[in-house]
């Protein structure tokens, strides 16, 4: 198997034995990983297919990766397989300022498209921590979500076309440039989210929007978490299709960060039950701050809003958003940690993050639970340290966060995808016939079960 | 079979022979129509999936049926069928201020969820002139767009959960109310857009967005079709989130209608090669009126826009719409038509309006050839007149027309789908991986080819 596929890529494109590097063999997620069997490293489409088509043939499994900061395990060998690394697919083919679409293969880093787009005064859209090492095809493959979602959707509104290789080295290109394309199904919606195991994808047309003129960031303190609900409803309709971003942190974020994280600085005082961090994205700079402000002042003589500020420079941004994203060192401190990225709907998230907080907190006393996130999308990340990392402890505490998110008509994965980490939970949130469809379609579409063997379910 | 079906529904809920009425058996388009072999109307899902069951065991071939408001033949019997209509089940199930959801049954007609949610002060986006008479399933099934798409997307955009019975009765419910939902594959888009050949969408949740605040409309007119790409992407990057609708008209299109359509009233003055009729959608009544007009003031001394005018009305704003949409009565009067729904590159529309015009010309001297669309989105509508209706006649503009699109890399069906009239040139649009891919879905999901046959493909 490795000398033939030796022959179907350069001198460079193929590594073995202690060649492959750390990169190839683990997510940042703490999925398992195995020794695959080698890494391939593509340059074409051509070349993909070929790969392919040799192990179809042979019945060899396969699993794609990209910039490997999934959270799921998802781009993790689990042992034999051959590595297909899309990183040397990395061109911007083709940028088309009047239809406003980016044609790209797949390795190519989501900073490097961000760049590309914003010199030409564009943006694509999503945007994560990962950005730097993140590959388009990565974030497609999970259909990742971020911080803009509210506004422009997840990563699956923004392809328009793409081009998938299948099981057996069928090329499918359907790199569609049109907002609107009806002539038969979607087809690009199988590949979008299905962590590799329908089909890889090797380059895809992007929906591009322009790029903003203005950007506002506010932090607000809430007292009450009917007040959040009640404040994203105002600012939708006096902002509409201004407001980016709604994340907010429960107040044990905010002591969190106040003990644990002394390089950020939390822009308003301590004591709210809730803040929430918002940006909006306008076109009017003359305008948009004061608007902002305005807004914010009329939600403060409402009631909803207690404590207020808005950033006053760049630096302020920057420091606003560190609250929300770079508790990395706080993190730390607090030893092993048990990570979720969940959703449910709006109204059950105050409900959500009283019983997980309690449920956690009696299971082990002196736990610190710390719930934030994207609430404008229904998505909360949770954060629970208890002490001890064992398998046991994880999926214990997997069992109260999921247990509470399947009473709740929730989803037990946002934006991170199911990878090898999530399995076990994925019938929380899908009922029996929902997955026989989706097996239905495994079946259907990689019938020798080589691609990206034992993820999702 | 009919003995056996009267069995599942109460007494009203089957019809035969010559009860079954005109509204059965064809659709708006030009469709061929036949006899089905009886009319069911279920009541719920559960009579939905008892009705597939008995059908999908004896083979007997089903089609579904909302409003019958689809321009390509898609919901028309074609002989034998049960006719599956969905209008019964009507009832709006949930409203969620706090999630912006939705929640209702497929027969529900479009109108009667624009009116629900206008009351609660949301909307439910997509907008499209059958609004009285489409189906919330039948735009589900056909992915319907309109004239909001630029802002909002098309239909699968607003679809946040649906509930599908599967040809052999399965009841696939998932209905999911989340932005964020990343648990296994994303089964809704199956359904969305697939015309009732894959399964027969009986609920779905809906996302709502705020009412806009402010609604307002302009007419401008233009010297060249590169103005028109320019003038949008100066909107676009001035208005941002508010431009709703940017729609095109050709200058062959207003003569027309100063000349056939004595009841509209055009704004501006006959002359210019392209009018414009844009809107925005805004929160801000005190300021969005105002800011139009000063974006269009500096579109004209940019020398983008020769002539505008701003709506200074709710009656001015009906009446610019009525020019670009109620042309009924001018159509008339050019007799027997062809009319295209087709999507292509934003720049190549202009190569595309000279091309079918000309060629259309050539084939027909003295053929009126109007063009005019959704151009925000790449999607134009074409309607010409030879004076000829035969079914020669179309399928030669057919093939001209088509074989535009197919040198443009454009699709055969911007919005209204394929159904039983496009079904010819759906390999103009599609390669055939990905006709091989739809058939292999189809196969999997409806093994024995009983959810409306004989359309898409």
């Amino acid at each position: 198997m490795i000398e033939a596929l030796r022959q179907l890529v350069d001198s460079s494109g193929l590594l073995t034995g202690t060649d492959i590097g750390e990169r190839y063999l683990k997510t940042r997620g703490y999925g398992t990983a195995g020794i695959p069997l080698c890494v391939v490293r593509p340059k074409s489409t051509a070349e993909v297919s070929n790969i392919l088509k040799l192990c179809h043939v042979h019945g060899q499994t396969v699993v794609a990766q990209g910039g490997m900061t999934g959270l799921v395990g998802g781009g993790a060998p689990l042992g034999g397989e051959v590595v297909l690394s899309l990183e040397r697919m990395n061109k911007i083919e083709e940028f088309d300022a009047d239809g406003r679409t980016l044609t790209a293969q797949s390795g190519v880093v989501l900073q490097a498209a961000h760049e590309y787009c914003d010199q030409r005064g564009f943006m694509l859209p999503l945007d994560l921590g990962a950005r730097g090492s993140a590959t388009l095809g990565g974030v497609i493959s999970t259909n990742a979500g971020g911080v803009r979602v509210i506004r422009y959707g997840m990563m699956r509104e923004s392809v328009l076309g793409l081009e998938a290789v299948m099981a057996d080295g069928t090329v499918m290109t359907s790199l569609n440039k049109m907002l609107k394309n009806n002539a038969g199904y979607d087809l690009k919606h199988l590949f979008i989210g299905s962590e590799g195991t329908l089909g890889i994808v090797t380059r895809a047309v992007f929906r591009l929007r322009p790029k903003p003129k203005s950007i506002n960031t506010a932090f607000a303190g809430l007292a009450r978490f009917e007040d959040t609900v009640a404040f994203l409803a105002y600012l939708e309709s006096t902002l509409g299709g201004e407001l980016g971003s709604f994340e907010v942190m429960w107040g044990a974020y905010d002591e969190f960060v106040r003990q644990r994280c002394p390089s950020l600085r939390p822009p308003l005082n301590a004591g709210q039950a809730f803040y929430v961090l918002l940006e909006t994205l306008g076109n009017d700079p003359a305008r948009d701050g004061a608007h902002l402000e305005e807004v914010l002042a009329n939600a403060m003589e409402k009631g909803l809003v207690a404590d207020a500020a808005v950033a006053q420079s760049e630096q302020q941004r920057a420091a606003f958003w560190a609250v929300r994203e770079n508790a990395g060192e706080g993190y730390r401190a607090l030893g092993p940690l048990c990570a979720y990225d969940v959703s449910m709907p709006i109204r059950s998230m105050g409900d959500f993050g009283e019983r997980v907080d309690a449920s956690i907190g009696k299971a082990y006393p002196g736990a610190t639970t710390l719930v934030l996130g994207h609430m404008g999308d229904g998505n909360l990340h949770v954060v629970a340290a208890v002490g001890s990392g064992t398998p046991e402890t994880h999926k214990r505490i997997d069992d109260i966060v999921y247990g509470i998110i399947r009473d709740l008509g929730g989803s037990v994965s946002a934006e991170h995808g199911i990878g090898t980490v999530k399995k076990d939970y994925l019938a929380y949130s899908r009922t029996p016939e929902e997955i026989a469809l989706m097996r239905m379609l495994k079946r259907t579409l990689d019938p020798k079960g080589i691609l990206n063997p034992g993820k999702v379910f």
